[in-house]
C-alpha cells in the first residue's frame, strides 16, 4: 500500500503541475495591451529574471558548497549521497517554483491591467489564476520531490525520511536568500525611489520618471510572490518530512512482520496523502473565485478558501479511514492512538491556520480599531504614531500564540508529537489555494503601477484599485498564515531535533541529551536562541538602508545628469541601472544574515552540544514567532493607518497628519517586507541545519 | 556558627542603614539656597511624597490582600503565617527604601544646585552622597529583613528559606507597582508636558510657567530614584533567599550529625556573609568618589565601583576560607564541589555585572559609534533615525547575552545550580556602591533643572551640566547592570523553582514535573510566556500615551485660563493638579499590567501544571531579557543622538535632523524609562508568584 499511495500522491502533484501550465498558458493567451504598457512590462519582466539570475548564480556556489559537504558524510548519520541528492532537488525544486511562480506574475500584471479596460471579473480571473499557478507549482514540485524521494529511499530498517530531509534543507536554503534577498531588494528600491522621487524631487509614485520605478515594480515580485512562494514551499514540506520522521519512530513496537511494516506505511504515508488530498481540494476551491464587482471580491477569494478547507475535512475523513493511522503515545510507550485522534489534529491545525490569519487581518485592517487608532495618534505628531504603531504590533503577539498554545495542547492530547506534526501538515495541506489567494495581491497591485504609469482611464485605475484593496487584505492574511505555519512547521521539525537526538546519542552510545530547563547547557542555548532573532532583524533593517542609500545615490545622479528627466521634457531613465543597483545591494547583504543562521545553531552543536541546540532552538522559535508577528503586523497596521488617512480620514492626504503617517509607513517597511518574513525562515532553517548536523555535534 | 555569621551580617547591614543616616543628616546640614530655590523644591518634594502617598495607599489594599490570602496557606506548603509575614515584611522593607531614598534625593537635589555656585567637588559630595544613601538604604534593610528571618525560622528539617522567600515576593509586589507606576509617571508627565510647553506653547524646557514642570521633575525622583531602588532591591533578596533554598537542596548527603548541620549552615550563611563583605566593600569605595574638575568626575565615580570590587574579591576570599560552602554537583549526585569553584562563581558574576554595564555604555554613549550613526541618520528624516534607532536596540542584545550565556555556563561548570546562584549574589553585592553612582545621576539631573528653574548664573548651571552629563553616563551602566542583574536573578529564583517544583510534587506523592523541551506542555508555556513581555510592554506604553494625553489637556487648560501664565506676566501655575494628574494616570494605569504579571503564571499553573509554568518562565525570562536591554539601549541610543546633534554635530539644535532626532528621543522614553525597565520586574515576580503559588499547580 506503501508504494501506491505514494504514486497515486506522485501522480495528484503531477496534476497540480499540468493545472498551474494550463493556466499559464491560458494567462499568457489573454491581450497584454499596447505599446506603452509593454514596454513597461517587458522591463518589469527583464528586471525580475535579472535579480533571479544573479541570485541564482550565488546560490548555486553556495548549493554546490552544501552538496559536496553532504556528500563526504556517512550514510548512517543520514549524511552522504543520498541527502546530498534530496538537497539539491529540494534546492532545485524551490528555486524553479520561484522562477516560474515570478515569471507568469510578471505576464500576468500587464494582462490583468488590459482585463481591467473590460471588466472587474475578467481583471481577477487573471490575476487570481496568476496567483493560484504559484500556489499549484509549489504543493506540486513540494509533493513531487516528497514522494520521489520516498519512495526511492525505501528502506525496512532505517529511518529514511531523515535522508529526505537533505530536500527540505535545499529548500530551507533557498527560501533564506529569497526572503532576505528579496526583502532587501524590494524595500531598497521601495524607500530608495521614494526618498528621492516623492520627497526630494516632488513627482508621484509610480511615475515612470522615476528611474526607480520599474526596480520597485520588480521588488514586489521578487519579494511578495517568489519571496513568499519560497517560504511556504519550505513549511509545506518541512511539515511533511518531519511528520514522516517522527511517524517512524512512533511505529508501534508491539507489531511484528507485516503488521508492522503496514503500520509503518500508514504513519509514513499519512503527511503525504493528506497533503494531496489538500491539492485536489485547493483545486476544487479554485472554482469558487469568481466575481464581478468590488462588493463581492473578498467574499469570492475567501470563499474559495473555505470551500477548499471543507473539501480537506471530508477528503480526509476518507483517507484517515482507509489508512488508518495509530502511532504510539510516546516512544517506548504501549499506549496506542486511535487514528480519528490523529485526524482531528489536522482539523485543528487547518482551523488554527484559518483563524491566525483573520487575526492577523484584524490588527492591520484600515476598517478596525487597531490601524485607526494609530491614525488618531498621527494627529500629535510621528511620535505618537510610532509608539502607537510598536504597541500595537507588541499587542498582536497574544492572541496568534494563545491559538497555537491551544493548537499545541490538543493535538499533543490527541496524537503526541505526532498531532502536532500533523496540525502542521493541515494546516499547510490547502497552500494550493491559500497561496493563490495571497500571491494574487502582488499582481494586482502590480496591474495598478502599470495602469498608472501608463496613463490608462479612470475606470480602469479604480477596478486595479479595487483589486489591489481587496489583495492587501489577502496579503496581511496571507502573512499570518505564514507567520503560524512557519511556527507549527518550526515545532514539527523541532520535535524530530528530539527524537533524532535521542537517536544519535544512542547509536554513537551515549546517554540521550538532557533537553530539560534545570539543565544549564538547555538555558544557556535558550538564551542564545532568543537572541539570535534579534540580531537577524537589526541586521536585516541596516541592511535595507545601506542598500536604499545606494539606490538615493543613483535616482539623484541620473536626475542631475539626464537633461530633461525630471521634468518630462525628455531623456530616458536607465531602469536597468536601478535594477542592478537594488540586486547588487539585497546580494551582498543577505550573506551574512544568512550565513548567521546556519552557523549559529552549528557552533554551538559542535562546542557546547545537542542540549545547547535544543535550548537555542527553543528560544529562536520563541522569540521568533513574536518578533515575526510584532514586526509584521505593525509594519501592516503602519501601511494601512496611512492609507485610512489618504482616503480623506482626518485632514487626509497632504495634511500633517498624513506626513507623521508616513513617516509610520517608512518604518514599517522593512520590519513587515524584510524583517518579519525573514524570520519565518530563520526558525525554520535553523532546526533543519540542526537536524542535518546532529553527527557533528559535542 | 549559623548564628554567628547570620548576627554579623545583620550588624554590618545596620552600619549601612547607620552610615546612611549619617550621611542623610550631612546632606540636611547643607546649605539649601535662595527663597526661589527652596519653593521649588519644597513643591518637588511635596509631589513626590503625594505620589508615593497615594501609590502606598493602594499597595497597603493589595498587600493585605495577599497578606490574608498567604496566611490561610498551609506551612508545610510553605505558606501560612511565616511566609505571609515575611511577605509583610519585604514590602515594607521595599516600600521604605523608596520612601527614604526619594525624600532624601529630593531634598539633596537643591543642596547640590546651592553647592555647585562654591564648586564641582561639593556639589558632587551631596549629590553622590544621596545615590549612597539609597544605595545603603537598599542592601542594609534587605540584609537586615534576610538575617532576622533567617534566624527567626532555622529549623533543622525543612528548607525554611522557602518561607524567607515571602520576603522577596513582598519586595517584588512593591517594585512592581514602583517601577510600572513611577515610569508612567515620569513619562506622562515629560511627555505632556513636552507636546504643549516645548511644541505648543514654544517657551523652554524646564521653565516654571510649565504647570508640568515640578510633575517632570517630580516623576525624575519617582522613577529613577524610588523605582530603580525597588528594581535592585528584588533582584539583591531575590538572588540571596534563591541561593539559600538551592543551597539547602544540595547538602552532601554523604554527611551525617554536625557535619551534615555545618555543611547546611555554610551553604545557607554563604550568600549572607558575602553580601555583609559586599557591603564593607561598598563602604570603603564611597571614600573613593572624589574629584574636583569636571575631567575626573567619571573616573572618581567609577573608580569608587572597582575599588569596592577589588575589596569584594579580596574579602570574598577571606569569608570563603572560613566558610568554605561545598553543595553536591546535583541533587542525588556524590560529587561534591571546591569551596574555591564556589567563590569563582562570585568573581565571575561580578565581573560580567560591570562588563554588560560598560557594553551598555558603548551601545548608548553619543562619544561612540552607534548613537551617532543614528544621528546622522537623522539627516534623511525621522522615519531612519527610528529604523536605525530599532536597529541598535536589536543589536544591543548580543554582547550581554553572550555574557550571560558564559556566566551560565561557567558558573555551572564550576558549582552547578548554586554557582549560578552565587553569581548573582556576586553582580549585585556591591549595590551599595553602584546603587549609589547610579541614583546620584537624577540628583544631578533635578539640581540642573533647579538652576535653571531659579535662574542661577551660567557657571552654577556648567557646573550641574557636567555633573548631569556624566550622570547620564552612569545612568546607562546602572540600567545594564540592572537588566544583567534580574537575569541572573531572575535564572536564580528559576533554579529555586525547579528544585521546589520537584520537592512539592514528592510531597504529595507525585512523580516531579518534566522540564524537558520534548513535553509539549513546555513547549506550550515556552510560547506563552516568549509572548508576555511582548504584551506587558505594549500595555505599559499604551499607558504612557493615555496618562501623557490626560497631562495634555490640563497643561493646554491652564495656559488658557489663568491669564498671564503663558506670558509670563502674571499668574502662577497651579503644579499640584498637574502633579495630581500624572499620580492618577500612573495608578489607575499600572493596574493592568501588574496584574497580568501575577496572574499568568499562577492561572497557567492551576490549568496546566508545574512544567507548563516551567516553560512559561523560561520563555518569559529569555524574550525579556531581550526586549529589557532593546529598549532600554533603543531608547538611550536615540536620547544620546539628540544630545549628539544639540551639541552642534549636524546642524545643531532646531535644524531638521534635530526634529528628526526629537522624534526618535520621544519613541525612547516610555521605552527606556517605562517599559524596558518594569520588564526587569516581571520575570522576577513572575518566578517568585509561581514558586510561591506552587502548591495550587495541577
Amino acid at each position: 500500500m506503501y508504494a501506491f499511495w505514494n504514486i497515486l500522491s506522485f501522480l495528484i502533484a503531477g496534476g497540480a503541475l499540468a493545472y498551474a501550465v494550463i493556466l499559464f498558458r491560458q494567462i499568457m493567451r489573454k491581450d497584454q495591451g499596447d505599446a506603452a504598457m509593454q514596454k513597461i512590462a517587458v522591463a518589469v519582466q527583464t528586471g525580475g529574471r535579472a535579480f533571479l539570475h544573479a541570485e541564482y548564480k550565488w546560490l548555486a556556489i553556495f548549493v554546490a558548497v552544501v552538496f559536496t559537504l553532504l556528500c563526504f558524510g556517512r550514510a548512517e548519520q543520514f549524511l552522504g549521497i543520498k541527502t546530498a541528492i534530496a538537497f539539491l532537488m529540494g534546492a532545485t525544486a524551490s528555486a524553479s517554483a520561484g522562477y516560474f511562480g515570478m515569471h507568469c506574475a510578471t505576464r500576468a500584471a500587464v494582462r490583468t491591467t488590459q482585463a481591467a479596460k473590460t471588466s472587474l471579473g475578467a481583471a481577477l480571473d487573471i490575476a487570481f489564476k496568476s496567483g493560484t499557478v504559484m500556489g499549484m507549482t509549489v504543493v506540486g514540485l513540494g509533493l513531487i520531490g516528497i514522494t520521489v524521494l520516498m519512495l526511492a529511499y525505501r528502506d525496512a530498517t532505517t529511518n529514511f525520511a531523515n535522508y529526505v530531509l537533505g530536500f527540505s534543507f535545499g529548500a530551507s536554503s533557498i527560501a533564506l536568500f529569497a526572503r532576505v534577498g528579496g526583502g532587501i531588494y524590494t524595500k531598497a528600491a521601495d524607500v530608495g525611489g521614494d526618498l528621492v522621487g516623492k520627497v526630494e524631487a516632488g513627482i508621484p509614485e509610480d511615475d515612470p520618471r522615476n528611474p526607480a520605478v520599474i526596480a520597485d515594480n520588480v521588488g514586489d515580485n521578487v519579494g511578495d510572490v517568489a519571496g513568499m512562494g519560497a517560504d511556504l514551499f519550505e513549511s509545506y514540506v518541512g511539515a511533511i518530512i518531519s511528520t514522516a520522521i517522527i511517524g517512524w519512530s512512533l511505529v508501534p513496537t508491539t507489531l511484528t512482520g507485516d503488521a508492522h511494516a503496514d503500520a509503518m506505511s500508514s504513519l509514513l504515508m499519512y503527511p503525504i496523502v493528506l497533503s494531496a488530498v489538500g491539492i485536489v481540494a485547493s483545486f476544487l476551491g479554485t472554482f469558487r473565485v469568481k466575481a464581478d464587482d468590488e462588493s463581492k471580491l473578498s467574499s469570492a477569494l475567501f470563499g474559495g478558501l473555505i470551500a477548499a478547507s471543507v473539501f480537506l475535512v471530508i477528503g480526509g475523513a476518507l483517507v484517515t479511514m482507509l489508512i488508518q493511522p495509530q502511532p504510539l503515545r510516546a516512544v517506548g510507550s504501549t499506549e496506542q492512538i486511535g487514528h480519528w485522534s490523529v485526524y482531528l489534529s489536522m482539523v485543528v491545525g487547518l482551523v488554527v491556520g484559518v483563524l491566525i490569519g483573520k487575526v492577523t487581518e484584524y490588527y492591520t485592517s484600515e476598517k478596525m480599531a487597531p490601524s485607526q487608532t494609530i491614525a488618531q495618534q498621527s494627529q500629535t505628531g510621528a511620535a505618537t504614531n510610532i509608539i502607537y504603531g510598536l504597541a500595537t504590533g507588541m499587542a498582536s503577539t497574544w492572541i496568534p500564540t494563545l491559538l497555537l498554545a491551544v493548537a499545541i495542547y490538543l493535538c499533543n492530547h490527541l496524537a503526541g508529537m505526532y498531532g502536532i506534526c500533523v496540525a502542521a501538515v493541515g494546516m499547510l495541506s490547502t497552500l494550493g489555494i491559500s497561496l493563490g489567494v495571497d500571491a494574487y495581491g502582488p499582481v494586482a497591485d502590480n496591474a495598478g503601477g502599470l495602469a498608472e504609469m501608463s496613463h490608462q482611464p479612470p475606470e480602469v485605475r479604480k477596478r486595479t484599485d479595487s483589486l489591489d484593496a481587496t489583495g492587501n487584505t489577502t496579503a496581511a492574511i496571507g502573512k499570518g498564515f505564514a507567520i503560524g505555519s512557519a511556527a507549527l512547521t518550526a515545532l514539527a521539525l523541532f520535535s524530530a531535533y528530539k527524537v533524532e537526538a535521542a537517536n544519535e546519542a544512542l547509536r554513537v552510545g551515549q546517554v540521550p541529551p538532557d533537553l530539560g530547563l534545570d539543565n544549564a547547557n538547555v538555558v544557556m542555548g535558550l538564551l542564545v536562541g532568543a537572541m539570535l532573532p534579534f540580531v537577524f532583524s537589526s541586521m536585516a533593517m541596516k541592511a535595507v538602508g545601506k542598500a536604499a542609500n545606494a539606490m538615493v545615490e543613483e535616482v539623484r545622479r541620473q536626475f542631475r545628469e539626464i537633461p530633461g528627466l525630471k521634468e518630462g521634457t525628455g531623456g530616458e531613465p536607465d531602469y536597468a541601472r536601478c535594477v542592478a543597483i537594488s540586486t547588487q545591494g539585497a546580494l551582498r547583504q543577505m550573506a551574512a544574515p544568512g550565513l548567521l543562521a546556519v552557523l549559529a545553531p552549528i557552533l554551538m552543536g559542535m562546542v557546547f552540544g545537542k542540549a545547547a541546540v535544543g535550548g537555542l532552538l527553543g528560544g529562536a522559535t520563541a522569540s521568533g514567532v513574536m518578533m515575526a508577528l510584532f514586526m509584521a503586523n505593525a509594519g501592516g497596521a503602519w501601511d494601512n493607518a496611512k492609507k485610512y488617512i489618504e482616503a480623506g480620514h482626518l485632514g487626509g492626504k497632504g495634511s500633517d497628519t498624513h506626513k507623521a503617517a508616513v513617516t509610520g509607513d517608512t518604518v514599517g517597511d522593512p520590519f513587515k517586507d524584510t524583517a518579519g518574513p525573514s524570520i519565518n525562515i530563520l526558525m525554520k532553517l535553523m532546526t533543519i541545519a540542526s537536524l542535518i548536523a546532529l553527527p557533528l555535534f559535542a
